[in-house]
């Protein structure tokens, strides 16, 4: 990489608190003049206002692209046109300091909401964008196929695409209030952040004047099915999902669990609660929101070793042993934490799920204890249960998922058993 | 969070060289012990020889777990029945300091490889894992039903699930060697994953002694279908399809791309190339290699912020603007940067692939590049291009894509017009 004419040379280990220019944020005030921006940039150190950059761990690759004289440091994104597809809030819930932790509210309308700032030479990048699509999947053109969806040409086409709103949201961290809701003080916190991570980030014990960090991790994508605006009237019917991502399902299918199966199901669920009752529908709105934490966020090399060690223990693949494999290979049966999940249904003004389609006790937990009413559960069919994942589906109904069923007990779960690895 | 006994209480900021009991890395040595160990523990400092840490950016979540007090920051994983099921090498690249410098070759084997370094209390844990699994597609299911696959019984089941050996991957960048893959020095690849990630891990500019990186970023996972070992004999006829992964088609089918109708195709292929003759299948073996590179590695809030600017700008989604809208945006055309993706292919001992099946002219150079010989190339079926992602296919063929047809000139870009926003 050639050396720019004019970088700096010097490096600055830690930022320092005192830098001029840099804008305050007040989080959770109600309108985004009081909130103030949240300043990321790489470029203007003294304009910074958060630890960490945008784009999570995608920066990564931008220091890549810098590094093969690829991309100029002080390119600025030109947002023209890329404002959002449909209006979301501003509602109630953004005002609440304590409601929305972990995401920017006014993320997706930095463009407009702070004209002034970035006029007055302020970098600031959405950590929201929103927009449509139209997703085709092969499990809805089966459900049309079988009679069970009918193309209604405005939600669903007669070629089974169906239309959706979308938004990709980028984490955005109050410190102060995560910490409150894992139940430890934002200096814990912050000790934890650093260390556990084997030192990223020292400004987050440097510099507690800095409450906001853009942790390089995953973010969430909604589908919206229906209008957007419909999600937060609470007498319009809502069916939703809040899935975690899982590659080997949600991708190639892997018959070890139901992730996809579950996933396909619930958009079966909301193309056919948003649609109209001509269609067969139930007149509503309908949303998926998915998380990016692959394997219970314990990552997928852990995933795999824990496979492993299910498949070859003594006795075979059992679910009375189902959680106890991750806990030995991981200290942990899920490292997922439910407890900033609900920020986005929030964000999107939510204030009832009329039909929330997983039996996940704890996503039911963190949802309704967030002050958000669910009303139906629904679970996932029986005969979209693949026979192997029988196993985590038993262990889980045992733990406290959700079932219309009979809850398995020490014996069935001992006799329920699965494929061995050859 | 709890402290926990004995806990110390003094935070060092950066970790300096002249730790007792790390154990060195000599980064392309021919043997484990030769090579040493990747420690990237969090508990002993004193033994850790690496920038950052395990699982990517779920060391995140570990802090979290940590934070909620659900993890003890002692944990040790009990890797009892984790290690491969299939037997991956060693094979004479991993012996080549230059071939493989951004995962670690030894790294799913670490149990036995490192044995007696676990026994004397390293905490050294797998980068590497490798198990079995049975992948269940709708795209394969309709292809044996309408007759293009048929059922072995060995590779592909009578319902249509396909058996494979799949691995996940964990980075492990050697930074000098990354450093000559992207032509800069070390030193200016450290500062740039210094500065452009807003601060992370400031080791990377003041442990010069510390060679190797774990970035907190997406791995990969391979698909293996047939014989792991075959994948290392160009007798064999290889079949494979390097994937970069996107969220909105691989798992929702979006229309606005080819990703998932391509990677299925390329299963398919797979499927047929590894089968025996007897099934209508090539008799060799078949690859996918899913790399976590959401958007083109820029992230997918930048990916829908760019559809937006297609669609709104005068003229409408055009062919000829493709490009230019992701540059306004981003800065760059693509940060994928294909340049450490060959490594993967190394590990497993390739050294010809017969049928590539992809159009990529950067994965191919990259391929190439790297010493390994790709024979075919295998396009998509014009069929199974979504009417709305011609826009996308025509602007990359004009940009070098492999076609076997004609590349569309600057008047076919200009007609090649994708859906508006309504």
């Amino acid at each position: 990489m050639p050396p720019e004419p004019g970088a700096p040379r010097h490096i600055r280990l830690t930022s320092h608190a005192g830098g001029t220019g840099a804008l305050p944020i007040r989080w959770g005030a109600a309108t985004p003049a009081e909130r103030g921006p949240v300043v990321g940039t790489t470029m203007q150190r003294g304009h910074r206002n958060v630890i960490g950059t945008h784009s999570g761990s995608y920066s990564v690759y931008r220091a890549l692209a810098v590094a093969a004289g690829a991309l100029a440091r002080d390119h600025r994104a030109d947002l023209t046109n890329t404002s959002p597809t449909d209006e979301i809030g501003p509602y109630p819930q953004w005002g609440d300091p304590e409601r929305i932790v972990s995401l920017d509210p006014w993320g997706a309308t930095v463009a407009s909401a702070f004209a002034s700032e970035i006029a007055a030479g302020y970098d600031i990048r959405p950590t929201i964008a929103v927009t449509k699509a139209h997703v085709i999947l092969p499990e809805v053109i089966e459900a049309v196929q079988k009679g069970r969806l009918k193309p209604d040409g405005q939600l669903l086409t007669e070629g089974g695409a169906a239309l959706v709103t979308k938004a990709a949201i980028e984490p955005v961290w109050w410190l102060p209030g995560v910490a409150r809701r894992f139940g430890c003080s934002e200096a814990d916190l912050r000790r934890v952040l650093f260390e556990e991570t084997g030192g990223m980030y020292p400004e987050l014990v440097t510099r507690s004047d800095l409450g906001v960090f853009l942790p390089p991790i995953g973010g969430q994508t909604l589908y919206i099915f229906g209008d957007a605006r419909d999600l937060a009237d609470p007498a319009v019917e809502l069916t939703a999902r809040v899935h975690d991502e899982c590659n080997g399902s949600d991708v190639f299918g892997s018959d070890i669990c139901t992730c996809r199966p579950y996933l396909t199901h619930a958009i079966e669920e909301c193309i056919r609660g948003a649609q109209p009752a001509s269609a067969g529908g139930r007149g509503g709105v309908g949303l998926i929101s998915y998380s990016r934490k692959e394997g219970r966020a314990l990552g997928e090399v852990t995933k795999f070793l824990v496979y492993n060690a299910r498949k070859r223990q003594v006795g075979g693949d059992t679910a009375d042993q189902y959680f106890a494999r991750t806990e030995c290979v991981a200290g942990v049966q899920d490292m997922r934490f439910q407890e900033l999940m609900p920020d986005v249904l929030h964000w999107l003004g939510i204030r009832r799920i009329h039909r929330l389609v997983s039996m996940s006790n704890m996503k039911y937990d963190a949802i309704t204890q967030s002050g958000i009413e669910v009303g139906e559960r629904v679970n996932i069919p029986p005969e979209l249960i693949p026979a192997d994942a029988q196993v985590e589906m038993m262990a889980k109904m045992a733990a406290g998922y959700f079932t219309p069923g009979v809850v398995p007990d020490e014996q069935g779960l001992k006799q329920t058993r699965g494929r061995g690895l050859e």
